[in-house]
């Protein structure tokens, strides 16, 4: 265990998005079986929190249509969090009714983005997800929220950090246990986020806060870095580097998990995550797409495997 | 400009090292009047410090063999300072009777990799630099100095940092007047970084070393910043990521100019560079080359140019 300044958590909990915020990107239907393959993966390699699937609209997202067959078909873990993100109520029954540990629910930091994501302004939103949080509390789901666009939005650029502040705020208000902060668009540098990060603390405690990087500048880690010497110890990533946002231009999106884990193993820092069997899930599903990970450690350790 | 902590530098130089690093690693001869173009775009961009070819044996580097025409080429801005490796006095005469500005002599830190890669001990290659630091120490040539492997080898793995420290010393000793320390297979992650310059910045001024990182995994932008943190104030890099280490595995060599601009403006930190024909410059290499930039700020921003 490396500890450089004392300031960096001891323990990370990763939460991973690929099988949902990845995969709801691919352009092909990606069938059941192998969805429910990859995540039982990424279980076996000792991720924790894993965003399987969403109940949103198939119209709208296509390929999360198979959101219960994939819940039902996981052969599952006992102390892994199979969670789904669900934008309403007819959402989150399903998700309940369909096994989901834990849901999600997302709002912006933006107006703009908000009205052209969700096609509403930032507080009918909020209002939009009081009963699934009330529904949720009931029954026991814990709730995580999402607030995209905190360092930046493609469609009106510079996003008030005080904006992030009373979002990220007002979803704790109304019960999410933890909120998960998205560099939607991948344009913060330490600096920018530290700045948001510190911001942001003031309304809600660094420990209910987590971290949600794209690396389209190549800044991700450098971010979760930076993050990480605030004291922030939750980080949302992707296996492979899956997906991203479709507003943000540029090939990369989220950051992988395969760079994360490197990061924080180097840093001495426990996530209860194997490199051999997270690359072995990274390898899976990218075969099946037919690309290389996007992810420098996984095309670094792939090959120095390969000899 | 924004400054976060006051800890980091106002200004940093940056070497740029891919008409030499770079191009070197390419096994198709890449024509002089290219390599000279993309010297005075780099120029015109506000890099001050170019390194612009080798004088080695062309038996050894083939890519370098028409380094007195590229200097020659070359229509010179006058405060950029053209600057050329030499790893013996041959090459050195050879590199001032051309017109080189500087030269750069290359030690490593690790015994194996001295005697795979210049096929001597690192205390012989020290001697054998010495005449040329005594002949460009009469002809006013200032020289700087490379160490490799400062935070491991690819054949003993785990480099000590007092071995690191004593060569980087032993060049500023013999009158190198910098000396770039490179994680020459990118093995290099914040802590392990932030430790090893604590290390050497006992026996060399912080001001005297500069950093050059390799992005195999994906870490060299957050190893630069912790760097920046401990008030390292020159790095190389490398425009569109061209190069890298051919004894280090995957696919991804020296991080990227355009990334590590990125990374500077955003923290306000003034370089002299302008990006926006920094991305032209490597718009420019990368179309002769036929393949993409190495650089994720290049894809981002060149897609967003493209629309």
């Amino acid at each position: 265990m490396e500890h450089f300044d004392g300031g960096i958590p001891r323990t990370v909990k990763i939460v991973e998005v690929g099988p949902r915020d990845g995969l709801q990107n691919e352009k092909a239907l990606v069938p059941t079986n192998v969805k429910i393959a990859l995540i039982e993966r990424l279980a076996n390699a000792g991720l924790a929190t894993i965003e399987a699937t969403a109940f949103v609209s198939p119209k709208w997202v296509p390929q999360m249509a198979d959101n219960a067959d994939v819940l039902q078909g996981i052969v599952r873990k006992p102390d892994v969090r199979y969670a789904a993100l669900t934008p309403n109520m007819k959402g989150y029954e399903a998700a309940r009714d369909g096994g989901a540990d834990e849901v999600a629910i997302f709002a912006a930091a933006s107006e703009a983005f908000s009205q052209k994501n969700i096609n509403c302004s930032i507080a009918e939103s909020l209002a939009r997800f009081e009963p699934v949080l009330a529904a949720a509390h009931a029954d026991g789901v814990p709730v995580r929220g999402y607030v995209s666009c905190v360092v930046g939005c493609p469609y009106d650029g510079d996003v008030p950090t005080e904006k992030v502040a009373s979002v990220a705020s007002a979803l704790i208000e109304m019960g999410c246990y933890e909120v998960s902060l998205g560099d939607t668009i991948g344009v913060g540098t330490p600096v920018k986020v530290q700045r948001m990060l510190q911001q942001v603390a003031r309304r809600v405690p660094m420990g209910k806060l987590a971290g949600h990087f794209h690396d389209t500048y190549g800044m991700a880690i450098a971010n979760i870095h930076a993050s990480l010497q605030l004291g922030m110890a939750t980080f949302d990533s992707s296996v492979a580097g899956l997906g991203g946002c479709p507003y943000a231009q540029g090939a990369s999106g989220n950051v992988a998990t395969e760079d994360v884990i490197y990061l924080l193993d180097a840093l001495g820092v426990e996530t209860g995550v194997d490199m051999a069997p997270l690359l072995a899930a990274s390898q899976f599903i990218s075969s099946y797409l037919g690309r290389p990970a996007a992810s420098k450690v996984a095309r670094a350790l792939q090959s120095s495997t390969r000899g």
